[in-house]
């Protein structure tokens, strides 16, 4: 058992950690970080890696991947680290299938879909519906929204049931929350919902690829690069990797932390801990307020597999097509969306997601008939050239140890009212970051990073 | 780092685990039964203590503490070990307050509230909704049920703000929940509702104290004794308390349990594992099947704290009380249910509960500020003598480690629907019990050993 003394503790060397300990660093060079994490790389949810492509091999996001322009904390980031940015391609044909597996495969181009005229209505008033409720809400504190206990009773499939009025509408919107959340509408509250689509700056942002979306630019080289080279500049020698943390034990002079490393077992006092995991099996003495277990505890995380296929030629774009692809649940196709990716070097490839209740589905089936029903499904909406990949490669983010899913944690029916006043008020010593926490784009690599600063500076008032 | 050699290692002795240890022990004497507790006691959500009565002191159940005839299982179990029950008393006027603090303050005899005809016609179509809902119910494979999707993708508020008519029955709907799960309408799946009553054969079973109800008997010296008595059968040389279980490997050939006792860190090889914990802080390797660990993790635990008072004299019972006082959300009170509590030895008491979003605001004042608006209301609601008490004892059950909660873990929306599957599913050579896994009063103590029972059948068909 050692007793190392540091400064500041920091559990997870996620985005969110790395970036509260960089700022700590900048701060002030003097004070001992060190990071501790499960894993055995940084990045967290976020990872880059090679796989076959058309040159050779090339490298793919197989974690979080976008950022938008009105992500400031993230593009500054990016800035400082001297990465760049490249646009997501979204030219040409896109396609959609909803309403059954046999209902016809529909394609355009516009950003509107092409839905029939009484769809289409639907889709106009509900974005309306949504829109003027998002304004309405508090994202610093939601329980502040009118009407706030009503919103956060119900589920988002109960509101749309309540105010869609056609089935593919409601399929649609299946697909925006399994593609955004990896979870099903029936597994959110609709508040949160709300809150989430606030955060970064309304619901038609978290779904589109245009400027100042989510889905707008790409990182050449990969989003991993992003925690590599924050660990650089912190120092590697304080990251240590495959360093669960076990116990966290708080006294009135300090805190204590142990892990569970290689069946050994050591301890490291303490001033301050930053902790950005959710759902983190960390035992706490003294126990956390009920409020913040009951709260992090609870928040349902979205389970998604995500899935790149190198080609030899990017034959959707010879075919006029963008490479995007909407499915409904109801089609038999299991991914809900898929996105060209062809890497900067020019490596033609396509990016998908199985996700919520798909995921649930094929995550139980063998991994060579999930690429077979994948790649099945591309051929049915692009042509039959789909069929001949260099590579199909695939992960699924519920296997990923110190994860559990991906993207993001989201919020039950009632976690809001009841404990969202805890979300990120300190525990003694502890500190809470985690994209979870962001009140700027909450769920995304630009809220990690937001959250990490915002811990570091609770940190830097306190040391 | 030891390697001791067991046939079978249980992990926490509550009810449930003790239940297959026993069972195990009785079908095979020679098995090396392990069971390792976290706690510094048996007992899980079961304790009982002794606190100052009119007779000097006496012991109050703080956890779980009422069974019924019902409930074949734990009766059996109280038969075997040798234990009596005596009748919860339910005589007198029952009192009833909702619809605002300054409301009328009602007074009833009968099993029906005292209604307004309209609020008992409320009452009498919704129970009636909610019973031929539960006759429908599948709860061995709850997805069998009718429209089950549908049932799941909405919340117990959702349910009833659409089929209620009044705003009282409402606010008695609310603290049926509280009382019963721990939780509000808003955070519990309409279908898990459903299953959870249909598994006590319909919602009044769940709400009376009437034979065959859930509140029918208590337990003369304390529900604690069951486990006890069965650590006493075990042989109490085998159950270890204090040493929580931190993770467990599983290999081809047999399973590493770890744990984490007083600094140390010890391995145990073992045959099989019983794990009756939900929510617990394990890590597993390999990790536990996806939609098992979203199930487990999902599922949030009820908020109750549980307090007795106790007094000279029963002077509800002179004034012709039966000490049940039912109160609504919308009064100051923050218990939502009250009964008579005087121990077989004839020691007055009060037993009630601050529970669900009453429990969230009341755990954060100071203990004298509860206990003073408790009193409060007993005085409003039985009389001046309410506030003479010679002792006010209270357990928090959120602040309780290895538990978390109390009295059950519920199903948020969509949890039924995506992972119901992997509830009583083992893992490997890793079998589940707790109450939660009980398909006959499930989320009571009789589910309790009902479904250790179940564990430790799987467990000797294996070995």
């Amino acid at each position: 058992m050692t007793a190392d003394i540091w400064d500041v503790v920091i559990v997870g060397a996620g985005l969110s950690g790395l970036s509260a300990a960089h700022l700590l660093t900048k701060r002030d060079a003097k004070l001992r970080i060190l990071i501790l994490e499960g894993k055995d790389r940084v990045g967290g949810r976020t990872v880059s890696f090679e796989i076959p492509a058309a040159d050779g091999a090339d490298r793919w996001d197989f974690g979080g991947q976008w950022v938008g322009s009105t992500q400031t904390h993230i593009m500054e980031l990016i800035k400082e680290l001297g990465l760049e940015v490249y646009p997501q391609f979204n030219v040409g044909k896109k396609v959609l299938h909803v309403g059954g597996p046999t209902s016809k495969v529909r394609s355009y181009r516009t950003s509107i879909p092409a839905l029939s005229p009484l769809v289409l209505l639907d889709f106009t008033q509900m974005l309306w519906k949504f829109d003027r409720l998002c304004r309405t809400v508090s994202v610093q504190d939601p329980l502040r929204t009118p009407n706030a206990a009503e919103l956060d009773s119900m589920t988002v499939h109960s509101y749309i049931e309540q105010h869609a009025w056609t089935e593919e509408l409601k399929e649609q919107l299946g697909v925006c929350s399994r593609s955004v959340f990896g979870v099903e509408p029936s597994q959110m509250s609709f508040l949160f919902f709300l809150m989430y689509a606030a955060a970064a700056g309304g619901l038609l942002a978290l779904l589109e690829s245009s400027p100042g979306c989510a889905q707008e630019f790409k990182i050449k080289g990969g989003t991993q690069q992003l925690s590599e080279c924050l660990a650089q500049r912190v120092g590697w020698k304080n990251v240590r990797l495959g360093s669960a943390v076990t116990a966290i034990w708080q006294s009135w002079s300090s805190v204590i932390v142990f892990q569970l490393n290689h069946k050994t077992y050591s301890a490291l006092q303490v001033w301050s801990v930053v902790e950005p995991a959710f759902r983190s099996k960390i035992q706490y003495q003294p126990a956390l307020p009920s409020m913040r277990e009951f709260l992090t505890q609870n928040m349902p995380v979205g389970h998604m597999m995500k899935f790149i296929l190198t080609y030899q030629t990017a034959f959707w774009k010879e075919k006029g097509f963008s490479g995007e692809i909407v499915a409904g649940s109801s089609t038999d196709c299991p991914f809900c969306v898929t996105f060209d990716a062809t890497s900067p070097r020019g490596n033609p490839a396509l990016v998908g997601f199985i996700s919520g209740q798909q995921a649930t589905l094929w995550s139980t089936r063998e991994a060579g008939e999930r690429r077979a029903a994948v790649l099945s499904s591309l051929v049915k909406y692009l042509g039959p050239e789909a069929a001949s990949c260099i590579h199909y490669e695939e992960k699924d983010w519920a296997k990923e140890e110190f994860s559990g899913g991906c993207p993001v944690s989201v919020m039950a029916p009632g976690l809001l009212t009841f404990y969202h006043p805890s979300l990120r008020k300190p525990c003694g010593r502890i500190h809470w970051a985690g994209t979870e926490t962001a009140t700027l784009w909450c769920g995304y690599m630009s809220g990690a990073v937001q959250a990490g600063q915002r811990a570091a500076l609770e940190v830097l008032a306190e040391v």
